[in-house]
């Protein structure tokens, strides 16, 4: 279907733009992998930070020209200089220079709304701190690339105001103007107009750079590209502040297996899934489980019609092959999926899949379990542990349980102390252990790392990263049984465990017990 | 700049394709209680279920007739007859009639492909299936809306082909044709093509049903409008199987506020942040905090510039007046407002009312407890409470708390047990009281009940009936902080009440003790 192969240059400013997201605080080593796996990604351009705005990113700046990159480009971001001042005399300007990159963005104002409330300047001097800011750059040195922030709205309000100021960067030397939707409420449609005019007007080369507001981000990247834009700015995950920047792991494969661009490298765009969580991992954020391509659920099938077609032909319901973008189809696990499910699944973890007596009978564990309340749709890691002690391959036990202990007390003072203790066998060895925790559940984590970590080291690289209580049957008050899902996650995948009982320390101790065996396991199977 | 005033006619499939979603799992009354919801935001269409699919589905119909629904009308939703069957017999059409609604929609197939591989069987006679259902539903009674399934891609496939399956609905007496991008992998541009070709040949109003595994689903369905689509469908938040549905929560404020449609009464909009944080707990999932429009992030400003900005003018970082979809504005530290609501409580409660300084000083009070994890709108027991302590009508202690303790044990045998310990003081006599429990919430609540009954028998009258458990900042694992809340009744109310905390166990004690003190008040009032 795609013919022609055109070439679109990626911008990612996750390390930028992204850093802005709430509860996102990046370290100047958390950077510098970012900025590796991005280089392994093949992405041509990383924004790497404002060098004026702290110490750290200055070291960053300096860390970074230490990595022997392949493919990625680092640049420095930063603004115009200031109202009324000399160019070569604002250290926020010289701090680009500093940075000593290869290429040098600054960003500047298009909208005359934004220079006369915000700036509180005259528009005639803003376009001269955009034209004195490009050549000053462009004359120490790097290259430039010129965020016109606002820029739609801009254009809006007073279009030839907003053409000036891309004049200004463009006859300076600026080698890329990138028109900024920043306030994310713009449509597609109108994004498209407005890049078609200002092509025949302009003739550098144009960029664009979205937030997504309006949750239309992507759209208006892929309105723009179609529109003529060489450079596309984006994040990884869409990380960024309010609702975040254009989703580059939405907009890669768009680009390049929907459109025929050329954007990375085609073998390494297998790598986008493991990319976008190892970015959530090191940004110490949750992976959202129905992301667009990259997501866990983003090929998981759940009725059984669907899951009947599938088996027929996955294009039936798949848009494209997973693998292309290195996720995988999976079937979710719950009784509506029905024997072809089951089958489906024991394909998928290479067990014998042929035996329709023996999916009977796993069928039927599996609906004696959901009517106690597991729900396996839910928990996929603890499906796949109770798939493989039934099929007999059963894996090696970790460890044996013995006995445990929750103790919490309130003193007269008001203060609280969680306590577990746990008897375990490891290796024919018994552990008996205590600990002391945030709570009763997170104690008995503690205790149980600990009787496992001398054993097994790699117990200590995940961690748990969602924790979600569901009271069933409500009806029944303070004695209803209560559903426990954990989350774990390590540097490359995140899954899911169930456990179930009227008691939640019960609950939440089955669902920590499959979660570490579904990590040992993994890593055997590797 | 809106001139033009034009109607999109909204289809919600929430409690349909949204419980789909990997995680949702719906009761009849939560169905109930998201019905009357849409009906109060003002939502024309709400696909109730597939009445064949389980006897619960069919008991939704039977009870959701009853609500007295003021702006929407209940929908059930079906297949196509079986191939090579008569439709009269076919008992999945049949259980479509007995959900007695006014509308219903079915879904056939508009890709050649499909019709081959997924249902075997010719493509002659699929079309015989569509037109033989639509025919015979109407003959029956109600209107019927029908959904092209997987219609763009078959459009590409074969267009004349998904053609001939439109008009063989449209011939038969469907009033709405719905064209679906079921696999969710279509372009915009694509779709706006596609619905314009399809326009020139078609008479029937058309409808538009995206999914998002591409990231655009609610760029396409906008795209369609623009096309002139009449029925746009999707879910609250976004929820459904893979990358979730079309999000209503983006698609409305798009239509009425950015592109001048009518789609639900403009004072309703201001609701649909309420709307999206109600559904989002009914089907128990978290809410996602950078969810445009919505989301509690969505208008939350982070750097100093940004503010700076902000005070000075909101249209400088602000796509749009938040107010509008009923969200707020937010600062990393200081709030306004809402002193106002304070003191209508206060009126409500027969407290003085008439001091603003007072009101001041609650509505921080109110707001710290809210930032530590309080959910008050929830929970309008423990409000009440602390309102009436922070009045100081401070009403009589009924017990004093000196300690309490909860062991939980299981022995090498598997077997469970709980035991809680309290000692409060009641009239001046200390209770020393050990109990058992299901669980350990459960023999918390059995030790106070046997604490306090001796001196106020009224406790034996009320009893817990639901009890729900969310996990706040879930990012810290076992050790997050979590929120509790407990519903409890006696025979003449019910009531809500909330604790946090990180351990569980004191959460739930909070809550229990604000459970009892509510209703022994109660009583003192009456």
């Amino acid at each position: 279907m795609i013919l022609v192969s055109r070439e679109v240059v990626l911008y990612d400013t996750t390390l930028r733009d992204g850093a802005q997201t709430e509860g996102i605080s990046l370290s100047v080593g958390d950077k510098l992998q970012i900025v590796r796996k991005l280089d392994d990604l093949g992405i041509p351009y990383v924004e790497g930070g404002w060098p004026a705005s702290s110490p750290k990113e200055m070291e960053f700046f300096q860390q970074v020209r230490k990595l022997k990159l392949k493919n990625s480009v680092v640049t420095a971001f930063g603004s115009t200089r200031k109202a009324n001042a000399p160019v070569g005399k604002d250290p926020q300007v010289e701090s680009l220079l500093k940075a000593e990159t290869q290429v040098v963005t600054i960003f500047g104002k298009s909208w005359d709304f934004h220079v006369r409330e915000a700036l509180k300047t005259s528009l005639e001097e803003n376009l001269k701190m955009i034209a004195d800011t490009v050549a000053h750059l462009k004359q120490h040195g790097p290259m430039v690339m010129y965020d016109a922030e606002h820029f739609f709205d801009g254009y809006l309000a007073n279009p030839e105001y907003a053409l000036k100021t891309l004049q200004a960067a463009a006859e300076n030397g600026a080698s890329c103007l990138i028109l900024c939707d920043t306030n994310g409420g713009s449509l597609p449609s109108f994004i498209h107009r407005v890049v078609d005019e200002v092509k025949s007007r302009i003739q550098v080369s144009l960029g664009i750079h979205c937030h997504n507001d309006a949750d239309l981000a992507v759209a208006n990247s892929i309105a723009a590209v179609e529109a003529g834009v060489a450079q596309v700015q984006g994040t990884v995950n869409g990380y960024g502040e309010r609702c975040g920047n254009a989703n580059l792991c939405s907009i890669i494969p768009i680009l390049q297996l929907k459109m025929g661009y050329a954007c990375v490298p085609s073998q390494r765009l297998q790598m986008l899934t493991e990319v976008a969580h190892f970015v959530a991992e090191v940004c110490n954020m949750k992976p959202d489980d129905h992301q667009p391509f990259v997501g866990v659920s983003a090929f998981a099938h759940k009725g059984g019609v669907h899951i009947n077609a599938m088996q027929k032909d996955p294009r039936t319901y798949e848009h494209l092959d997973p693998d292309r973008v290195g996720n995988k189809s999976r079937f979710v696990s719950s009784e509506l999926g029905g024997k072809a499910g089951v089958q489906a699944s024991a394909k998928v973890f290479k067990l014998d899949s042929t035996d329709p007596e023996q999916a009977k009978i796993f069928l039927e564990l599996v609906r004696a379990k959901e009517s106690e309340g597991y729900h396996y749709e839910m928990a996929p890691g603890s499906y796949e542990l109770l798939m493989r002690r039934a099929y007999k391959k059963r894996f090696k036990d970790f460890f044996e349980l013995e006995k445990f202990s929750v103790l919490i007390e309130r003193t007269p003072k008001g203060t609280l102390t969680s306590q577990a203790t746990i008897k375990v066998k490891v290796d024919g060895k018994s552990e008996h252990i205590v600990a002391e925790g945030d709570g009763p559940v997170n104690a008995l984590d503690q205790a149980l790392r600990k009787a496992l970590l001398p054993f097994y080291p790699d117990v200590g690289k995940m961690h748990l990263v969602d924790f979600k209580v569901r009271v069933l049957e409500s009806r029944s008050g303070t004695a209803a049984k209560v559903r426990v899902l954990i989350q774990s996650q390590d540097e490359q995948d995140s899954w899911w465990t169930v456990g179930v009982s009227q008691n939640i320390i019960e609950a939440s101790w089955q669902a920590l017990v499959d979660s570490i065996e579904y990590k040992l396991l993994k890593d055997k199977k590797s």
